[in-house]
């Protein structure tokens, strides 16, 4: 049974869907769906025309649960992989209990009107997966899902346990505009306007969007200045690696973005709540969403690199130990392979290996899990195969900040 | 005959009515018309509440010339005071000859769907104006306007002829916002991006918008950054005054209001080209404007000065001077005299002053004109009454930049 159903059309599912066409002896039989049909067209034509490979396409609401039983039922996947908005996983999982399919997503739920994302929701699934025997694999991306195995390969092979875990995620890619977002900017805002949060002392701290910066020089691209956030993968690695006492989450943004984030916010238009537009109910950010540049078209322009990695401190034998491991990726090269830039080809590529190891049965086990709940050698293998090769250098020392 | 009809009800149109009413020997009866009846109301309740003078008000859409022409037969004004939007200047003049009506505004006529403001499109009327013995002046508000009548009192007290004006605009209000526009959002948007344009070596100078930027010490105010712009007095000084070699106008923003339309620029927000939103065709300024306070709630917040006045070098007796005529406004007193903040009252004094000095026949001509071709004499004496007091003093030297 390797018959899948992908649910949404954007960036990360084009590159997802590309990487598995290139497998045809996995992925024997590729559906794509998504509310607006063209965008599953587009990719079907670029699938066909660089691999022969044809892939079905279909129409779907994945708001609507009774559409979307419909459409499984119709098709009978092994597993569902939704690439769709974070606001649709809960109603795709009832989905799959309805119909007794497997399960994959890449980001965790998140209400559409609070910008509020975490994992209670979806781990609260986890006895009726159990009870079905189905299997739920949450944040198989880039960060939540690669940032994951790597801290879980951190402790396999180099550390007896973990101290503290800093995610470092640099994206030095230019598209060339005074702005715009890698991905939908409803989504980004959202994220880069909510406020910090890091694990430390036993609790969540707390504190303002965007303040807390440091300069860090990152393999292959040089110094950037990096700015505490909070992303959704460390409320499970603290959970799943009960020992760790520090656990922070960085990214890296430019001046010039930050500057066009605090006027946006200034002045609203990040504002989630509609204002009166001649009589019309508009929220200022999806108005704003239509005025930027659509995330998609940026792909062909995109210059420079990412890399994202783990710098994980422990004990190793009763000695401190600091490992860096990462992935740089090149958004130019992503472009020629599958015609999508690093953003979404970081987070596409590891969707495909997590569907590939539950497909394979290589993860496999009734409920909902995190990728760092599993062994992560066979992942990191085939990020090493299929384009996101990494790297792990021993530091000196630990983190200076 | 000191009928007058107002047109437009906004913060400009709320100081010229309040002043008009502390002069019921000179302006007997008030008609204020709006496209919203509510605005009106408003205005008509504080001027009945604060001078015990009642003012008629009317429902009208100035883009309608039948409409006007209907409001205005009905009432027989001797004047027309247009405060309205200054896309309908034209409609207003075309209703003013047809019911020979005398016409008076205070910024000049801007095509709607064309960031360009000029005086020809008015300056074409003349001809009709003086054929029905009507007469229409133009840009009595505060720059242009009250710095017309500076440069022509200049030009007769101090010096014999004129080689260069500089207009220097500086507002130190503080509203507390960290980003709002003192007047309407889409007009000021409009001005502050537009090429800068001045006069020099017979010509018209043009550069980007907001890049000739100079500090300048600014009495009771201090230091302020200001920047090369193009304002409409310009264009009928150097016709009003040919010898002038150059002219230039400068405006003060701070840093943080300078960013924020940088950032909006940049993005697409002050476009005023429309884009699609689900559906419907949208201006993205038009929708700015909806997020952005409403001017009108500013005048209750905003402490400070401005200080608006023209530095002008010319020969008196064969030596060269430089004479720098300018008024301080305050805020705050503005607000507590008659509800709105210096912005609006800069500008609604001297359309009220133009306006009684036309009633009062002082300054009376068939055509259309602008301020500076009457004698400036009895215009300051009433700005010197009214609350607009000038000061003139002697600079050693002319300006250095």
């Amino acid at each position: 049974m390797s018959n899948v159903l992908v649910i949404g059309a954007g960036g990360v599912s084009s590159v997802t869907v590309h990487k598995m066409a290139m497998l045809p002896n996995v992925f024997k039989n590729i559906t794509l769906a998504s509310r607006t049909l063209k965008k599953c067209q587009d990719i079907q034509t670029k699938v066909k025309e660089k691999y022969n490979i044809n892939i079905n396409i279909a129409k779907l609401d994945a708001d609507n649960i009774n559409e979307t039983v419909k459409l499984i039922n119709k098709i009978s996947p092994f597993l569902i992989i939704n690439l769709a908005l974070p606001y649709q996983d809960l109603n795709i999982m009832e989905a799959c209990l309805i119909t007794n399919t497997h399960y994959l997503d890449t980001a965790n739920y998140e209400p559409k009107d609070e910008a509020k994302f975490e994992y209670s929701w979806q781990w609260d699934y986890s006895k009726k997966f159990q009870e079905k025997g189905l299997m739920a694999l949450l944040g198989s991306g880039f960060d939540p899902g690669v940032t994951n195995v790597y801290t879980a390969h951190t402790k396999k092979h180099f550390l007896n346990s973990i101290h503290s875990l800093d995610i470092l995620d640099c994206n030095a890619g230019d598209h060339g505009h005074p702005f715009a977002t890698n991905f939908n900017p409803e989504i980004n805002i959202r994220e880069v306007t909510s406020e910090s949060k890091h694990w430390e002392n036993n609790n969540w701290q707390v504190g303002p969007a965007l303040t807390n910066k440091v300069s860090f020089d990152f393999p292959e691209i040089g110094p950037k200045n990096m700015y505490l956030m909070y992303h959704e993968e460390l409320e499970s690695l603290v959970k799943n690696f009960p020992e760790i006492k520090k656990a922070r989450f960085w990214m890296t943004f430019g001046d010039s973005y930050l500057k066009h984030i605090e006027v946006l916010q200034n002045i609203g238009m990040t504002s989630i709540k509609p204002i009166n537009y001649n009589g019309m109910d508009i929220v200022p950010l999806q108005f704003l969403k239509q005025v930027l540049p659509d995330p998609g078209s940026l792909g062909n322009r995109t210059k420079g690199k990412t890399c994202i990695g783990t710098i994980i401190t422990g004990q190793k034998n009763g000695k401190e130990e600091t490992h860096y491991t990462y992935n740089i990726c090149d958004h130019e090269q992503c472009y020629e392979e599958v015609g999508s830039q690093a953003i979404s080809y970081t987070t596409g590529v590891p969707a495909m290996i997590g569907a590939m190891l539950m497909i394979q049965k290589i993860w496999y086990k009734p409920g909902v899990w995190n990728v760092e709940q599993f062994d992560p050698d066979p992942f990191m293998d085939l990020l090493n195969k299929h384009g996101l090769p990494s790297q792990t250098i021993q530091l000196d020392k630990k983190l200076s900040f």
